[in-house]
């Protein structure tokens, strides 16, 4: 019996596995089992994740410092994040067999990451204390930290897009450089001799690596008239050579490069996606092996009792409805034991999000039911119901986004913004009353809970205000700010009821998860950048306060920014000073309008220009133009891609099992409770299943991972291949080094 | 005879139709035959877009004008060009059905806009002989004579996929313009009330028009730090709302109008290339209903005479060679007649471009044969030959580099510069020598062109600038110019030695023809916003040139600008008062940057704004996406998309012959002519083949026309339907109203 728990244990691992695409080679002894459970713990993982996040933070209190610490204890907090690391590392490394485990380059860096830090903090703390000047180089390793631990396969999988799209990219870029290098040389000869000079006095394109850099930074549009008009003034037809020069390098070159990127990164994503798809289909196999019993015939099947003791210990909150549902579909003739083939699907099968709902009765209904079902009641549910309540609360949104844009301190206003919550608070407890609350609140019911969330904080943030006022006679900006952001937020309902701007809207939610995993690639980038930056260039640029006594106050407390336009546009907080303005002026560099004045502020003037071009291209021209690409990606397949086998075969099946939708409630919407309202929100389209006479609702709503929609973007060009795989005669035998 | 002839004609038309795309029902009456064709003569069409070409040139000369002229005479000039337009109208009626000609919506504009002109012209010549004030209002109305000429097919595509996307495109607009609202009124409410002041001491974010105006320049980074800094200096977290706003507005929601916009695009091209293909095989079918004869058996064939005579009609200037091999790929069976579905791909044969080319000794071979032939000659004839050869100039170009970039007053450098000229001189007649003229210099060889116009221009021009300095004793800056630009240009050569490159170089050459429908496209959109603008805006800016003795002069002429940025940073030249400056500034409208700034100059402020965000929307967000969205698509399909089966099966045809390419001449490169150096060059493999004892070279370059490359890029999705129709058994009755 330990036996068979410990063998549930395992093929509860491999389909979990194969479900989140973990790719782990654990030890298969029982002990090594629960340990890789214990590892996979969400809770383990957040708090790696928790500790990672406190060693980024560090940065705030580290000098140059936001609130400045101690060296000891950031320090010793440090230590204590490391201690963590290194744990969260032993434990791995009793996970899976040691060869593995030296093997894997990511386990490596871990390692590196935590001695270099450590030398790095004994001897910064050693010249600290001797009074000596030194650099904490190792910060720059934290980030690389998100990218290297067990949990981080969507963001390393994007560095692997980029590092393999990167040779094409190099090959466009050198080409772009050629093209720039040639217009340079040549607005050297047309311009140089001319005794031009610019708006600011100097001499203008005289010297040939200024063209060149003047050139570049015009590809990035952010000196755009200013560098052509001493030539354009001086002849109209040298706009000829800008316009031409633009055409070139801003315009196509910059195409060509979003072109190349996306290229790429569909071709090798496919590549990634095709492995993920093979190595769980092994994991699956590996599981099945563990499972099988002989069948009617020479097939190996997997019995129901089997199949759902696994179900079970893979998802123990998985309803009964939910799981017969998944079991109907596998097996499919009804033969209580399922087949190699329709086994490996189970992974698919749960990764489809299918939400269960018990269809309850209202509380009120039951604790006063005449009252509840009299006429008026009635009445008043109904007209809840109808489409005419949501129009009318559409209406009283807009005039309340007027009575906002109004002056609040007017007293009417200010009344009427009274009035305003109380019929959004009437509009809550009048749908509760209608619809079943625990319906009303449920998981998937987004728009439910924001509504929720933003009147009741307005109504607390309101009366928190009203108290501070009646008693100090002055109202608090802080939370009268709040509660300003709060009204406005509201408005953003009324986005739910118009159909075209939900399909969007549903699509820009689908990819979020995924602009997850961006912010991650975005946040290591400018992290190793906001070190690098803070180190070479902070306090070079001071930002004081109006009643500062600085004699170089206007500009920038530096003799050498006086008369610069970055002084003059008051860019001074624009500096290194710290990592919370590092990353402002990294997001500024990254929207590029006028980051040659933000750089002009470097007083070490090389280093500056080439550190900022280096970001340039990191993080412009290849970062967001992955972005782009999959945001691109993304909306075509939110267009175009039919829907999955396996999401069809969900859907006929719900209807085979003759559970239907009872159309006339959703059509009518009478009874049906609130989500019904939300039937046509979906993309995919929802679906409402009365199952077990009225007291489940089944709701499809397509996948719930990232590799799921990932997988689903490729699905037309790997369905042939993966069947391809089965036929495989090889495939059952694939044989890892660990088994 | 005379009716056989006639017959003849009447197929070639429908040939020549289909082969270009023309989708004119035009009569088949002899008469109107003859008069189509010379409809269609290169000439006419030519006539027509010059003409086109005078009339929108007219705005040079035109109030405001850049050299002005009296009224009479660019009224005079107008005249003639209506006259044309409308002589050019009269043929066409002539040649298609009346009934056809009123119910075509080009004629008809074309009615009303020669229509519209003659009125404006009596009407602003009257007004101005009375002294009376006048608006040219319908210059506006003469670039759609560019989209509505009989020859406009890829403009009034590329308008008909713009005005197909736009319901879309407008959802994800009415979407980004809510957000931006609520911005706005968020930053009304966070800012308004806390007495912030811009750099120009400006009251900040207090109007909430205002706002939304620089939440809009936000969106365009335009404005990006400065519009930030008031609220960032007053408090670091109010950075929040600015990054928030610039990832929800400027990269999610301007990445999403690109995927709409491509999306639709791609979706809409598609459906006009089916309904091409279409017409395509009608015309075909039609024009085998006039050829076909009995062949063996039921089925109806064209006899190998009758398509050999039909092919000299449409296409006088093909080759024998070329012919037959044409004729060998439809015939496939060696039977001497073809049926329908081989006649319907000859088009489509037509249009893939086999170059033929005559393989001569060389002259002096004929002339001095010892010498040609002696080893010292055929030894040089080697040497040039060799790779190395190739290498040795790729280095002496970089080194000349480097010389151009030094000073040329030096004589040293100078000097060098001739050593150069001489070098390069040297390099093509050595090419000369080795290769057979004419085939160094086929209309094909773009790059032997582009080497030797432009070094014997530099010779021209540094033989003329050294003439002049020895007879005045001062060099002419205009042709110093031209010298030092062709200088720079030779250098461009290197990039055809690096293979990386040549990719794609050859790709955005070859999409080179449709980047051209969109600067027709370009063109007909900034003349129309010129125009309007010139009305709206001229003279409210002046551009004074530095001895001017205006009291304004430092603020472009009026007292409304003193002290703006406008005038600060030299705009002045950036106005609306001419069309060639018109231009300029909409280039720089498109590019963006400082668009707030020009704007600001204009002083009638709300029509200016709204001037110029109905520019951005129409220009940027819309035609540049268009613009990027063919880019990306023109890559992916070079990238991607395999041969067609036409394109194979000419391959393979060329192999079959056992006219086989002579692989030993190809590697080793030894007696092949120049062009084999290229062989690897184009994406799709050139083919170099013997033919007839060694006489003719064939070679394959891929598709002469755009419709081709459209074509090639739906032919997956495609291939399948057009298969389908050739079975529909009332494809071959289709009738037109004319037949």
């Amino acid at each position: 019996s330990q036996e068979c728990a410990d063998q549930g244990d395992l093929t509860a691992v491999y389909v979990s596995d194969a479900q989140f695409n973990r790719n782990i080679f654990f030890d298969t002894s029982p002990q090594a089992v629960s340990l890789y459970l214990l590892y996979n713990h969400w809770a383990m993982q957040m708090i790696v994740y928790v500790f990672i996040f406190v060693d980024l933070a560090l940065a705030l209190f580290e000098d140059p410092a936001v609130i400045p610490m101690p060296i000891w204890g950031t320090s010793l907090v440090e230590m204590i994040c490391l201690i963590v690391f290194t744990a969260r590392l032993f434990h791995y490394a009793k996970v899976i067999p040691r060869i593995r485990f030296w093997k894997d380059p990511k386990n490596i860096c871990i390692i590196v990451i935590i001695l270099l830090s450590l030398i790095d903090i004994i001897i910064y703390g050693s010249l600290k204390s001797t009074g000596y000047n030194a650099v904490r180089w190792s910060r720059v390793l934290r980030p690389l930290l998100l990218v290297n631990v067990t949990e981080g396969r969507q963001l390393r999988r994007a560095f692997r897009s980029i590092r393999n799209a990167l040779p094409q990219i190099l090959y466009v870029f050198f080409l772009f450089m050629f093209s720039m290098l040639l217009f340079s040389l040549m607005a050297l000869k047309l311009f140089g001799k001319r005794n031009l000079f610019t708006v600011d006095g100097e001499p203008y394109f005289t010297n040939f690596l200024d063209i060149v850099f003047d050139l570049y930074v015009l590809v990035t549009t952010a000196n755009s008239p200013d560098v052509m008009m001493p030539a354009y003034n001086y002849n109209s037809f040298f706009a000829l050579f800008f316009i031409l020069y633009i055409l070139i390098n801003t315009y196509i070159f910059m195409s060509v490069f979003l072109a190349v990127v996306y290229n790429n990164y569909k071709k090798h994503l496919k590549e990634e996606v095709r492995q993920l798809v093979k190595s769980k289909r092994q994991k699956m196999l590996r599981a099945f092996a563990v499972l099988q019993q002989p069948g009617s015939g020479e097939e190996l099947v997997v019995s129901q009792e089997n199949w759902n003791q696994l179900v079970h210990l893979v998802q123990p909150d998985i309803s009964n409805a939910h799981r017969e549902l998944l079991w109907s579909i596998s097996d499919d003739c009804n033969k209580s034991h399922i087949g190699k083939l329709a086994f490996v699907q189970l992974p698919d099968l749960l990764n489809i999000q299918v939400i269960t709902m018990k269809s309850r009765p209202h509380p009120l209904h039951i604790w006063f039911p005449l009252l509840y079902d009299s006429s008026v009641s009635r009445l008043l549910r109904h007209a809840v119901k109808h489409k005419a309540f949501v129009y009318i609360y559409d209406l009283i949104i807009l005039v309340n986004a007027i009575f906002i844009g109004l002056d609040e301190e007017n007293p009417l206003i200010a009344y009427a913004e009274w009035a305003f919550l109380a019929l959004y608070l009437l509009e809550i407890l009048l749908k509760l009353y209608t619809w079943e609350p625990r319906a009303f609140f449920a998981k998937h019911q987004f728009w439910n809970w924001f509504d929720s969330v933003i009147i009741v904080a307005a109504l607390v943030g309101a009366i928190v205000n009203l108290c501070i006022k009646s008693s100090d006679g002055y109202t608090s900006r802080q939370i009268l700010d709040i509660v300003l952001i709060l009204r406005v937020l509201r408005l953003i309902r009324v986005v739910d009821s118009i159909k075209r701007f939900r399909t969007i809207i549903n699509t820009l939610i689908k990819i979020g998860p995924t602009i997850l995993t961006f912010g991650q690639l975005i946040l290591v980038v400018y992290y190793i950048f906001a070190m690098v930056g803070m180190e070479l260039f902070k306090e070079k640029v001071k930002y004081l306060e109006a009643d500062s006594t600085d004699p170089y106050k206007d500009s920038c407390g530096t003799p050498l920014l006086r008369g610069t336009t970055f002084a003059k546009n008051n860019y001074c907080k624009n500096n290194f000073n710290n990592v919370v303005s590092s990353f402002i002026l990294l997001l500024e560099l990254t929207v590029v309008n006028q980051w040659h004045d933000i750089l002009s502020a470097s007083v070490s003037h090389v280093s500056a220009r080439l550190f900022f071009v280096f970001f340039h291209i990191v993080v412009v021209i290849i970062i967001i133009n992955i972005f782009v690409a999959f945001i691109l990606e993304a909306f075509f397949v939110e267009y175009t891609v039919e829907k999955s086998d396996l999401q069809t075969s969900l859907e006929k099946k719900i209807e085979e099992l003759e559970l239907s939708v009872d159309k006339y409630l959703l059509q009518k919407q009478l009874s049906c409770p609130f989500f019904c309202l939300r039937a046509q929100q979906s993309v995919h389209g929802f679906k409402a299943v009365w199952l077990y006479n009225n007291l489940f609702h089944l709701f499809f709503s397509g996948y719930k991972t990232v590799d799921g929609l990932l997988q689903r973007m490729f699905e037309a060009d790997l369905s042939l291949e993966d069947a391809d795989d089965m036929d495989d005669p090889n495939f059952s035998n694939i044989t890892f080094d660990s088994v």
